[in-house]
């Protein structure tokens, strides 16, 4: 695919004069109707070979356009701070608010092609990668964000070229540095993994746009003019969302019976047994986030439930067994307005835990498919695609040594009606019970639906849901308190 | 002062029973309400000697509230991206949002501390943090934050005593580490430090509460009581606002001359001159800022001026002399929801650069004095105090490697009607006026007393104002690249 790319495109300078002028008006002209819009953000993907202009094409974009508005950012080594979260992390926070446009140089492309390109990985892994970055990008193009990727080449012959002329140069001698050589020797090798990284990554959502970097014209005029169509085309296409798609119908619910009712709800604890095991697990719990092993992992507890399950107290009593130096609970309640200008899990990776720490979300990126999907605050759309974008982002902390354990934590709809009576009737409960509990409570079959899907279509391996039936509170506690220790247990 | 905290205070049992089921409730009570009215958040520091329970108070205090509104941070080693920021950055970070209660371990008054302790700094430095860290307290009370400051105490032969019971029982063995015993022996030298830390920063609006260790139950009731108390008031207090004051009287302006109406505004470049002397700025910059020198240091450039002075423009010729890669532009408006629940200056702590790369704030908290008292946003307490906040904030940055240069850019009001015109003329213009840019100007000589006011008492030492006059935009434009050039030089 790089064919296109090696055939010497050039711009006389006249041409570009005036092509310029007209083009940078038009940007500037973009860049404010995005700004005043404020409905998507643009992330600009910039990779390519050394050499190629990449540098220089994005000093121009900011000269052209309004720089205050541009977020640009280079990935290099990583933080430590980085380095204890998933490697996504730092291009979530990377990542521009609702009318801004974000540079990423370097961006999720980088890794996967070099370690292959250097013999790190297997193709196997760049497989994987592949598979992992066309999600991460659709979901962002279903999140409304414009992608636009751009990858800088040159010819083996225009590179050698190109490098020499930098280290002739007084002024540009410092550009080339011994790792441009080293990685010249490889060019073959790079090539080949980053055409083919780039074919598979070429989807219809964030194609690639492959420019000549021969030209310093060319070039410019190329970005220039692909981010201004593609700018354009989104901002005055009133009518057009972003690509929705007509969902495949649940599976029917053909008898009543599901995984909510068929639970045992009777089963229970005296005062003594809970008191006896209580002391025992929480004991047991805190020996294990102390454990050396523990130092390498985080944990990552969730806690989704109906209103009055005992949510609170049960997590509650897994605080009481860890140090509050190395905890942190994130309650979820209505996304802040710096959170609604990003993609609806930007909120949830903001929150991850660093290395030996421990993080309990009560309530959480399951609010998509459960209370967004009942109360239709998105689209069937929406909530369809979040099951398997929930599953990526699970699986990307699983596999980056996060032990994540869910919880629904379930009781009858005569048990809830109990517990709201009970509420309201006791003082110091009051608070506890507000209008909008009643009114999801008439919502039950609804939610009880969502629950199920859910539960179906999110509980798999290493990220498998636990359903504790919580009419007996003592009973609810013990169980999860057991079931968190078997499972940190086994992680370690 | 620490002598009330070794007379053995004891509490049976049997009474600590009953008040403490008492108190629970009533800090859960505190604590909602504190959420529900959302106008203060609350900080607590923790400090004192090893094993005097410090880590157990604050587990029992997440027991007794709810620990989904808790934010518990303990500071350790630094982390590079905090060690690449003034020491008080990662502070600022931790600080909670209004109607949370934080509690930090360690705090600011950590570092002060033990570094004299150990010999590491002179008894100057530590007068020096303890005068830094009474305007840090003074800033966050003003600003509504309700600080309290819990120091755990026990006696030399109380704190031996606990170690030795600590390390006795296999179960907490773990907790008493060589570190801690090393500790033990400069007890005395720490009490000496100490004292005089916790005297010399035990203001009207932050003392500190010294609590004896020795009894857990002593302890516990003395923390929740006192946090309780403090709660109430403040929460009960439907009148009382923070401690305000009469500010001072600004020097009169006697006769009309001022430093902005006496500029020589006639100064101008011939556009030859400019492209010429641009370049060679420009070139001299980028150098600079590839210096290994700057690499250790970091760039803050500021950017204020009237409506229409042409700050845009100049950044844009600043931004275009330096890799998009190492520099951020942060256009400063209305603040977000996450920010007007913090100090004022939060907004700013947290673009704070890290080394090497440059930050660029449009407008910035200069807003304070300007805008916010032109508009009366703020009372005129609020504003008289940001000069000494603001100057502090300064000195903070410039101690620690940053290059602070200041600019503003200064046009007459007659210029300014002209450019008004020029830009309602032009097409491509329009969106650059607005009714509030008119609006604006009918104040101009409130914000022409402001800006004196602000040269006069923020220009100091390393964080002068550089007023230029702009009614020529290249000559300001070459004035400002020249005078960064100039002042990055000179730090370097």
């Amino acid at each position: 695919m790089f064919e296109a790319a090696e055939i010497g495109h050039r711009i006389p300078k006249e041409e570009y004069r005036t092509k310029e002028a007209r083009l940078r008006q038009d940007l500037l002209k973009a860049q404010y109707d995005l700004l005043a819009n404020a409905k998507f953000p643009v992330v600009m993907v910039i990779g390519g070979v050394d050499g190629a202009g990449k540098g220089e094409t994005v000093n121009l974009l900011n000269e052209w356009m309004d720089p205050r508005h541009i977020v640009t950012r280079a990935f290099g080594e990583l933080s430590d701070e980085e380095a204890e979260r998933p490697p996504m992390w730092r291009f979530w926070r990377a990542l521009p608010p609702k009318g801004r446009i974000g540079v990423l140089f370097g961006s999720w492309y980088t890794a996967p092609i070099v370690d292959r390109v250097i013999g790190k990985t297997k193709g196997a892994a760049l497989l994987q990668s592949i598979e992992e970055i066309r999600h991460f990008e659709r979901m962002l193009a279903a999140e409304g964000v414009l992608i636009l990727k751009f990858w800088f080449h040159l010819s083996k012959d225009a590179q050698r070229k190109r490098l020499k002329a930098l280290e002739k140069d007084p002024k540009t001698r410092w550009r080339v540095t011994d790792t441009d050589w080293e990685r010249f020797k490889i060019y073959d090798r790079f090539r080949e993994v980053s055409e083919y990284t780039l074919r598979e990554t070429s989807t219809g959502e964030a194609p690639w746009m492959i420019v000549e970097g021969t030209d310093p014209n060319y070039r410019y005029l190329t970005v220039g003019n692909l981010l201004l169509e593609a700018l354009r085309k989104r901002l005055d296409d009133k009518g057009a969302r972003v690509p929705s798609y007509v969902p495949a119908p649940l599976e029917p619910m053909l008898d009543s019976r599901n995984i909510l009712n068929t639970l045992d709800y009777s089963q229970s604890l005296t005062r003594k047994q809970y008191e006896k095991r209580l002391e025992k697990y929480q004991g047991h719990l805190n020996t294990l986030t102390r454990d050396p092993r523990f130092r390498n992992k985080s944990l990552i507890a969730v806690f989704e439930g109906q209103d009055a399950a005992g949510k609170g107290s049960s997590i509650r009593r897994i605080t009481g067994a860890l140090d509050a130096r190395h905890y942190q609970v994130i309650p979820i309640a209505a996304p802040t307005e710096e959170e609604r200008a990003q993609p609806y899990l930007w909120r949830f990776w903001r929150h991850l835990p660093r290395k030996g720490r421990v993080t309990i979300f009560d309530r959480s990126w399951y609010g998509r498919v459960l209370v967004e999907r009942v109360e239709r605050f998105c689209s069937e759309a929406d909530w369809m695609r979040a099951y398997h974008e929930i599953n990526d982002f699970e699986e990307q902390l699983v596999r980056n040594d996060v032990i994540l354990v869910k919880f629904w934590v379930a009781i009858t709809k005569e048990e809830q009606l109990r517990r709201f009576r009970e509420r309201e009737n006791i003082a110091f409960k009051q608070f506890k019970i507000t209008a909008e509990d009643w009114r999801n409570r008439k919502k039950w079959a609804d939610y009880e639906r969502a629950v199920c899907d859910m539960v179906e279509r999110t509980s798999a391996g290493t990220a498998r849901w636990n359903v504790i039936p919580a009419n007996d509170k003592l009973f609810a506690r013990i169980e999860m308190l057991r079931t968190l220790c078997e499972q940190v247990e086994r992680a370690l």
